[in-house]
């Protein structure tokens, strides 16, 4: 009975500019084509639900109602659960003081809801219509969607399979008028499954010191390294501490409970907070404590490596599927950690026409071109290996096959 | 050691127009003296951690992580979970719909991760730099902060004890340029616990039917109704679909779950879930199943009833007290629900000289001016009365009224 009205109530609002122009991702429809029950989606970047651990959630849940209900249901500080920020301030020092990271104290830390937040409350810090980001190429469309919010320009840097190309980087930033930060994944990037080589991450690191350039690192697979040492985040090499990094438990515990972190300096965090305790207050009290309560009555190293065996697993299966069945001009990515294949097609196809066939044939992925804000690319797509068990994946790569093979020859 | 290298980084890092500017509220560091623990506070909005449901909110989470741990864990819709938006339809519709209101669908409605999430995201939607918002006189200061960072002109609408005056009103809509919305609390009013008269709503909503303006119903005190018959609220009276509603959980079940909603036109709710996706992505996928459950499996509104029953008293607890103590020319309100009282000082006086005071004598409240963007008036101070225990509460007005007769002696 709302929808009587609709023509009468567009004519008198006015929006603000930049929602009056936003039409919503063109992804939106498409992606909902993709929860019929019937298709197999390879779209979403899901966990596998066999991985949450319901038994330990469900003792830490009743335990802080118990034990700490109080402070459980009632409000909190802006900047989260203190609690939960050592917890995380001490296993990023474990982890990262070895590789040259200075040492940070909790009070560095600040818990968001979900790192989508993080990534929107730095867009709000930094960003002023037509400033620029630069970001990789191509770049998670997540971050591109909470940034373009604040109407910047996104500048995608010429990337290959190290990471950004510096002296491409160097270029831009010499070149660029009004660069507010860079945005990163170094470790198995969202889309491509790429990880930066050390030597990238030190030459970002260096001339983002030289030019003292904010870097967001974002860094939400990390933990999902399937094989090969871990290599220094770009957090260990920051004497300046112009890196915002930004971890979350969304891929390694859960993501209905929507918790994340960032790290930033004193004065960044200052503003953070001030967009943090405007935009929802805090992050729920509950749930912060649960996390916290898991992180220290658990295994949580122990669950991460079974999470990453599963993921090793299922990528294999899904690269074996893509060998078998994908035609031999079809690229794809051979990734060591995170969620992701990116598959790039020859050139001049078009991953858009191609989702039609797939849809046909009951799969879909994510068409690649809007991952690249800048310059568009349409012979990409992506393809997510955590979610779906293995009949599902090797089914529905054989029905991307039959897809692709349809798509190539009419072409 | 983040601190160390503070001036360095302030030097290069260029922060957005609005939060270059913004210094954070003066009420920070004010506020942050009311946590001293011999401090009694009636500064914050806290509601009693004794009406938190403990051992239901502990049957829900072990409920929903046994039989629903997959949903509750994973990813989910930006608009929320549908068995919580069935749920807040289905008792507004109860309560609502006898009052004139037409039937609302649970697609009209978004779960936000606490209504300070509604309000920002709102301020996304509408507000340009220099848009305009009216607001009551005073107004609520987490509607006022949300806002600001959009930097709209806040213009305050005189307003008496039953609401905004008319007349006013509409000689500031016919005066005032770039009028987005216009933002009001009609129940029990934050700061000043004032209930609109039923024929002000109607005015009020006759005025935003013929100028076609949205108005913004904030609603977070309508359940805490301690005697009188519940007014209508605007949203039964609203033709044009052009009110946005605000609900929350906060202050009838727990703050720390973060759980409120919004109710909006099809257009208006296409623009809010844009926001919502870029903002955290959704509000956690496992509060909202707890809730929904614990509104399925108890009695929410004898829950309620229990709420105001205890309030109600405490709040003539600190009424009785304030008859007591407080010198005769220092005016109070005496709300018939909500969680504050406004307190007037003679003209001339300034709440934030007195707090000096007060702070002396361990005792805290918020001053007035922060609730007055535009005008800044210093001589009034609100109070909570939900959050002590009568004994505290007794004791801090004794406090508060020494510290009034000092202030006003020295005056």
């Amino acid at each position: 009975m709302m929808r009587e009205v609709k023509e009468r109530c567009t004519m008198a609002i006015r929006f603000s500019e930049v929602l009056g122009k936003m039409k919503g991702s063109d992804l939106g429809p498409l992606l909902a084509l993709t929860a019929q029950p019937d298709i197999i989606s390879f779209a979403g970047g899901l966990p596998a639900p066999i991985t949450f651990p319901l038994k330990e959630l469900e003792e830490v849940a009743v335990k802080v109602r118990q034990e700490d209900g109080a402070g459980a249901m009632q409000y909190g500080p802006s900047l989260g659960f203190m609690g939960l920020r050592e917890a995380i301030a001490a296993r990023m020092n474990r982890m990262y003081v070895p590789m040259g990271m200075t040492e940070i104290s909790a009070k560095n830390i600040m818990i968001v809801t979900g790192s989508q937040q993080g990534l929107d409350i730095t867009g709000r810090v930094f960003l002023d219509k037509d400033d620029v980001v630069l970001i990789e190429s191509p770049s998670y469309l997540g971050a591109i969607g909470a940034f373009a919010l604040e109407q910047p320009k996104f500048v995608e840097v010429p990337t290959d399979g190290e990471g950004m190309i510096p002296e491409e980087l160097e270029k831009l930033i010499q070149t660029t008028e009004r660069v507010k930060f860079i945005y990163v994944i170094p470790n198995y990037q969202n889309p491509t499954g790429i990880c930066w080589s050390l030597e990238r991450r030190r030459k970002l690191m260096e001339l983002a010191t030289k030019y003292e350039i904010p870097v967001f690192e974002d860094n939400p697979y990390g933990d999902l390294r399937f094989e090969g040492e871990e290599i220094a985040p770009l957090i260990s090499m920051d004497p300046k501490h112009l890196v915002m990094y930004s971890g979350t438990f969304s891929k390694t515990l859960a993501p209905g409970m929507r918790l994340a972190w960032m790290v930033c300096n004193d004065d960044i965090l200052a503003k953070m907070d001030l967009v943090k305790g405007s935009t929802d207050l805090h992050t729920p009290s509950v749930t912060q404590r649960e996390v916290a309560l898991y992180m220290q009555n658990y295994d949580f190293e122990r669950h991460v490596e079974e999470n990453c065996r599963l993921y090793a697993h299922r990528r294999d299966v899904m690269c074996d599927a893509i060998k078998k069945h994908f035609p031999a001009d079809v690229k794809c990515t051979y990734p060591h950690g995170g969620l992701f294949l990116w598959v790039e097609l020859p050139d001049g196809c078009d991953a858009r026409d191609l989702f039609a066939e797939a849809i046909k044939r009951k799969v879909a992925y994510v068409p690649g071109d809007s991952f690249f804000p800048a310059s568009g690319k349409r012979n990409y797509f992506r393809l997510n290996f955590s979610y779906n068990d293995d009949e599902k994946t090797v089914e529905g790569i054989r029905r991307l096959a039959e897809a692709l093979k349809s798509y190539l020859t009419v072409k």
